[in-house]
């Protein structure tokens, strides 16, 4: 395609320019420029496909940076970032030294609040919109793009409730696509879909923005008369009944959300109606990508796939690579749930990506998508297991950081045997900082009551997932990376019950030792090889296996023998595996050297996970290095 | 009072063989039994007083343990309590080896799951019906019983959000008495405020009840009647709007939830009806007690008062007692904010009891109460200081648990300069488990970015709230305790700038050295007079003021002059300062003895703060026996 008007679009300050006529002409153009981009560099196009007339109105209408758009999770505002300076670097999307692919405060003055995590965005638009109270500024407006997945979230809750009962001026956009990675789940979407389909809906859906429309130029009487009777428009169009309205929003819709010129009518009226607002317009995920918009959650973020057609490119990954973590869990959980009704699997919204619908296509009733909810997750999981069922509960590293008071308070203090398995966990790349699993054994160990397995490959992962089972004294977490573990597809041998606190000796050695936790500790097996073949040194190798209880016996013996130990770990430096071995031989007053290799103490930023590992010295050359370093 | 139908009561099954006409003679005397025994001994007294006639209620229709009661936060669950065997134990209620304060599994098989902190409820009261579902019970009941300030928490809606898509047999009790600890805020306080107070309710409260009452014996052909008209009626009722029936919610109310006959009931008429539905029940917080509903946030948690009048005894802390550490906080945010526009507070519900109620008294509008919503309390403060504005956002440290993802994803990754203010940090008492701050230096540690200090008195306390203000390039946090300094009143000179990260010397000494953290430095400098004078050994002592950034320099230096080191710390021994000094001693193959004294790895139950310290070996002495043992 030819881009004519694009062309011309470095920064919103170019589109206002535009007859408003031109833009649906601007929208063809931006589709097709990301999906000729996103089809050669991966990322999030289904979110993204669906935002663009969105996006180019809300730049149309409302004056960035002045006025703050906070696109929650943020993996849809890739139009965003292309008309604000960033098109020239958008084929650069989240590779290392490239651009984030989420809003981020460092990148640009018009991504106004970092997101990656759902559900913040109220929060943030709040924050802002009272700042600017505060300031004597009544003028500045504060947009919050919320999608119908994101808005069930806690934390937007909270928001609302606090920004209804304010009169800050600011505005929601809920985009309504029915999905978010998967199918939506829960109340809120029912009720939203009810209010789509409603036949009051379709009988007054034109009428309403008609009487909007029915004087253009918007003047002081024309806000109070809009004052006056959105509510009473509203409560007639829904049959009364209104969530949002309920939450003191104003509640505006639903529109057709591809219907640009609509949007920009939409969006001037709305910008002379103070207070809190919330605008439902409806979208299709994928929309203009035929397969994208049929096979969404495929298409939330596939791999490359060719631009012309939408049909995704053969993976890289030959026939014969092994399996992916997230697919031994669910095998595994399916094997389990197979032989025992009581196993039940739970995930905030996440059933493909943790591989969840392994299980779920089978005991659909036995698995629960609870929404994008990870603190309802956790104490939901353990009112079941209190009543007897054996809960799976599968939560990302990085979120499961929104659930940490109910894991201590709800599942440790009471000592319910929740079973935790924890996807993602380390460095999980192009995604960047804010979904590094970094922090998860550091903030995990200091709960009392928690035991903390890490498996070393797939084998592993499920004799711990069958020890949990088993074992169920105790809540019980199993952390493991994205990505693929290292034995061929064909060995999967019976489930075995594995001793809980206790390392396993891979290798005996001369000089040093590692001490390893999880799958990093192949890394070391090939440091440990390169070393002894390059370098003549030869180490012990020890796969941990547990953080918490710590094999202690083991690593004393192991300090008894080795001079030098090195810990291994794929999370934070500080709180993790390295500071419980330091702790342990400070206590026994060893004077043993003690390296670790461990993420730094600071925020890893996207890119591809092995550039990221040899970059953090994490990958084996850097375990050769860092031994090499200290002799 | 004679507690003439009391005194047969035990369990439930004795209420059970009452008549219902002697239910209000019961309500009342255990009205007298909680205001005497809570007059003694002090407790949760305003909560339970308004939650009487619930209980019984509930106690008389429902057929716990095999129903399922779960109280949010569970302050007011004593009547509760009483009625389920721990009559005889309620007078040691909170105290050490007594009874806890809340529902707690290990205490009674009649408290379905414990609480403690809010919202948690609904989500462990749907696992345990979706349990039962699972396992062919379709009988048993499931009950939350929630106030109107915790349903605004963000995992109540996320569970309801869930809950109102299924068909689970719930019921949620929402106890609506307009104020929580504080007075309630947020849109869902007014929103049922409108509720009660709407016309259409007068008008039609009883009625509806009658229509429910018509045939007393509840049959399929009735429930099916009310299957039918239930939301109708309410939608008649309360003109069409109801944000419960939005969330998939049977909604039912309001009623009084002071009249027991009609609670009764109710409740036989709702156990019939299956899947989610809510009652509405208006109560009074210290109903009873004159006093205690005229002053319902004084009267939440009083200290001892008489009985008969409700008049509160004075405080036993003498009139020269040092100041609390909260109104330190709260005159020092005040005098910043006189200096500067910009100085905002925020809290989420606890306005007393952080002592933010000073600033707000005199700048209603920078001081900003979110409800009980710690994750939207940190990225609203994050989009406020994003705006140039100087949020000091104060949370309890064992609430801040809930806020942790907030912290790390929108405020630390992005470096907004947020102040936290951590209240209640270390060991806080009688609150229990639930409640001691154990956790906040070990879970903060681990994340990038943030300024980490602790104040050992009152005048650091303002120092370190100074440099905050001050200083603003990176998120700081302050941590200090329940209670109060060590310092005379009027000793409040100017507030100082501190350096980042820099210890304080105290005290030179012979054979060993303290570092410690906090207000627990002042334990050590006590410990470290009495190993002076009465056995001879020489200590120095090192505040060190920031466990992030830690003075290594300093920490290093004091390695090479003491052998011994010893870490004090009120809070948890894995992750905080003991492992960072283990860290870098370990870093620095240096091999002197490290001692250290930490709240261990286990949750600590409720006590008088005193007695809980000297159990722990964390008081004076504790310390120098620690000493002690290792010479």
């Amino acid at each position: 395609m030819q881009y004519k008007i694009l062309n011309s679009i470095l920064y919103p300050s170019d589109i206002k320019k535009l007859d408003i006529a031109s833009l649906p002409a601007l929208c063809e153009e931006l589709r097709d420029y990301i999906i000729t981009c996103t089809a050669e560099n991966p990322g999030h196009l289904g979110a993204s496909l669906g935002t663009i007339e969105l996006t180019v109105a809300l730049h149309y209408v409302f004056d960035a940076p002045n006025d703050k758009l906070v696109w929650d999770v943020g993996h849809q505002a890739y139009c965003h970032k292309i008309i604000t300076g960033r098109k020239e670097q958008f084929h650069t999307n989240r590779k290392r030294g490239g651009i984030s692919g989420f809003p981020n405060i460092a990148e640009s003055e018009y991504d106004a609040f970092g997101t990656g995590h759902s559900s913040t965005s109220i929060s943030a638009v709040l924050g802002m919109a009272v700042a600017a109270k505060l300031q004597g500024d009544n003028s500045r407006n504060h947009i919050a793009i919320i999608g119908d997945g994101a808005i069930g979230g806690g934390e937007a809750f909270e928001a609302m409730n606090h920004a209804g009962a304010t009169n800050a001026n600011m505005l929601i956009v809920l985009n309504d696509n029915k999905i978010a990675i998967d199918q939506n789940v829960g109340a809120v979407s029912k009720y939203l879909l009810h209010i789509t389909a409603s036949a009051s809906y379709n009988r007054f859906k034109n009428r309403l923005w008609n009487i909007f429309s029915f004087k253009k130029n918007t003047s002081n009487g024309f806000t109070r008369f809009l004052s006056k009777i959105g509510n009473n428009i509203k409560g007639f169009l829904l049959g009364g009944s209104n969530l949002f309205q309920s939450l003191g929003f104003r509640y505006f819709g639903p529109v057709d959300g591809h219907d640009v010129i609509q949007l920009v009518k939409v969006f001037k009226q709305l910008k002379e109606i103070q207070g809190p607002k919330l605008l439902h317009i409806i979208t299709v995920k994928g929309k203009g990508l035929s397969l994208a918009e049929h096979n969404q959650t495929k298409y939330h973020a596939p791999g490359k796939f060719d631009p012309d057609t939408g049909e995704l490119l053969p993976s890289s990954a030959d026939a014969d690579a092994p399996d992916r973590y997230q697919d031994v869990f669910g095998n595994a959980i399916l094997e389990l749930a197979e032989k025992d009704m009581r196993v039940v699997g739970i995930t905030p919204a996440m059933a493909p990506g943790c591989s969840l619908t392994i299980m779920r296509d089978k005991f659909p009733d036995r698995v629960f998508d609870v929404g994008i909810a990870e603190q309802h997750a956790v104490t939901f999981s353990a009112g079941l297991a209190i009543q007897g069922m054996v809960p799976f509960c599968n939560i990302y590293s990085s979120f499961l950081q929104r659930a940490y008071d109910q894991i201590i308070h709800d599942v440790a203090l009471q000592k319910i045997p929740v079973i935790f398995c924890i996807d993602r966990a380390g460095i999980v790349g192009e995604d960047g900082a804010t979904h590094q699993g970094a922090f998860d054994l550091a903030f995990l160990r200091s709960v009392p009551n928690l035991i903390i397995a890490a498996p070393m490959n797939e084998i592993a992962l499920r004799n711990m997932m069958f020890t949990a089972y088993k074992e169920r004294t105790l809540p019980f977490a199993i952390r493991y990376p994205r990505g693929r573990g290292v034995l061929p597809k064909e060995s999967r041998p019976e489930m075995e019950q594995i001793p809980i606190g206790k390392g396993r000796i891979l290798k005996e050695g001369g000089d040093i030792a590692f001490i390893s936790i999880g799958h990093i500790g192949n890394a070391v097996a090939q440091a440990a090889a390169v070393l002894k073949e390059q370098h003549g040194i030869d180490s012990a190798h020890i796969d941990i296996q547990f953080l918490k209880p710590l094999d202690e016996t083991l690593i004393l013996e192991t300090a008894s023998r080795y001079k030098t130990l090195v810990t291994v770990e794929d999370g934070t430096e500080l709180g993790g595996l390295y500071s419980a071995v330091a702790e342990l031989l400070e206590s026994k007053q060893l004077n043993n050297r003690l390296l670790h290799i461990a993420i730094p103490d600071e925020f890893v930023p996207h890119g591809a996970p092995d550039i990221l590992y040899k970059e953090l010295g994490m990958d084996a050359d850097g375990i050769v290095q860092t031994v090499l370093k200290m002799a």
